[in-house]
């Protein structure tokens, strides 16, 4: 299970005033935390600063790894801050995202071919989001193949089929959960990942939510998540579900969790 | 997803003086406050009373519903007590439970055949316990074939396929996972059960195995579970998890579940 630290993204109010004051700890604490917590990678996302996004991303992604040793996942719905941040970073970073919209094409898939990141594709195109499996199947077939054609392994390729939340429609969840299982099945070494916190949107104790939705999750064969690793619950979670499910030879990943005290009740 | 406070059982070392004495007011406030938390059945297992057991179970069976309108599991590895229990209980009770072994088929079928209980039936007989998904699908199918030709509906019918502590065997809860989701799509319409706790005898944090045991399986289809409804957390998950799995119309359940303050992060 691939965790990626969802924590550096300028959208959040507590985070949005040290970044635009460059606030070098700020940024490193925020970091160093969720490295510490399980983080595999870091998204790093600067889009709230507008026109100065590419300064910001390219201070932010380097800033960290001269100080980390940590993968970067590079966040934006621009393709220039995308750019700068592809040239900003050491070693092999995801790119948050590309989809079937035709200008992310355009504008995105030069970048992938020319830097060869890892993926993120998100199962959408320019008639708007998903809703049924089938539609999350068709754009999900139509994305590998796109990156598939642009040089890319299979295992490169990480596929959301976005997550709604949940309160606005009942079953969209299972909508969203039976096309990872399909995804998984029908494209064999391509990665499924979510964002966890969608789901619980605009319901009380969200945090319930996001906890029970990764298990579920996990169980149809999500093996990628952007999430906050530092809710220690969320990780339990994590870690059991991951020994429940087979992937924890010896339950050895679980006890030491437990000895390390990375697991709470 | 049906619940079975597992509460009443003189295993328990709390249960077993108070069931001693015949101390009323004990079992009736461990038997109110499960329902109070959700329970849909009660689970009475006096089984520790050795010779007197009969006399006990008849006696916490009678207390409780002359006190409370709830349904009873009459559990017993005795069929004099599963009797006295049949004879005893107002409604219709779950009886728990048979397995192939032929001392329980020819001790309990005819229980069964005479008082029409719903009946717990564990994917086991004389060889011992199940391994592999294949030992569970085996005994499962001769189990819903034998409960079938005494006259029970698949709706009557609970298969537990067993769930050995997950620290011996770190594939076993996988087995019984797989084999829930089997027995669902083999034989439509009958039941899943498991008791819940044995999946993290001899691990640390107990309570976080179980409750994201609970999750996985519902995700797997099981629909009935012997646990601890006193257990907030376990069973705010289970309320979380049925809104994600599709099984709770426009989120009321979860959302007056949170409104009466029975969910807990």
């Amino acid at each position: 299970m691939l965790v990626i630290g969802e924590r550096i993204n300028t959208s959040r109010p507590s985070m949005a005033g040290p970044v635009r004051e460059k606030n070098l700890g700020f940024l490193l604490t925020e970091a160093r935390k969720q490295v510490e917590c399980g983080a595999d990678y870091l998204d790093v996302n600067t889009a709230t600063m507008m026109e100065r996004e590419e300064e910001y991303i390219t201070w932010a992604i380097t800033t960290i790894q001269q100080a980390l040793d940590v993968a970067i996942c590079i966040d934006s719905p621009n393709p220039r801050a995308l750019e700068a941040g592809l040239q900003a970073v050491e070693g092999r970073p995801i790119l948050n995202s590309i989809s079937m919209e035709a200008k992310r094409i355009e504008t995105i898939l030069p970048l992938v071919r020319e830097h060869r990141p890892k993926v993120i594709a998100l199962c959408m195109d320019d008639t708007g989001m998903p809703v049924t499996v089938d539609d999350r199947m068709y754009h999900a077939s139509r994305l590998v193949e796109l990156l598939l054609g642009a040089g890319l392994a299979m295992d490169d390729i990480y596929i959301d089929p976005l997550l709604l939340p949940i309160g606005t429609d009942a079953k969209s969840a299972m909508a969203t959960l039976d096309a990872v299982q399909q995804i998984m099945q029908t494209h064999p070494g391509v990665h499924t990942v979510c964002g966890l916190s969608n789901i619980s949107f605009g319901l009380p104790l969200r945090r319930l939510i996001n906890q029970n939705f990764l298990t579920v999750a996990m169980t149809k064969g999500l093996d990628a998540a952007v999430l906050d690793p530092c809710d220690r619950r969320l990780m339990s979670n994590l870690i059991t579900s991951k020994m429940i499910l087979g992937q924890d030879d010896f339950c050895m990943g679980y006890i030491n969790a437990h000895r390390r005290q990375r697991l709470v009740l």
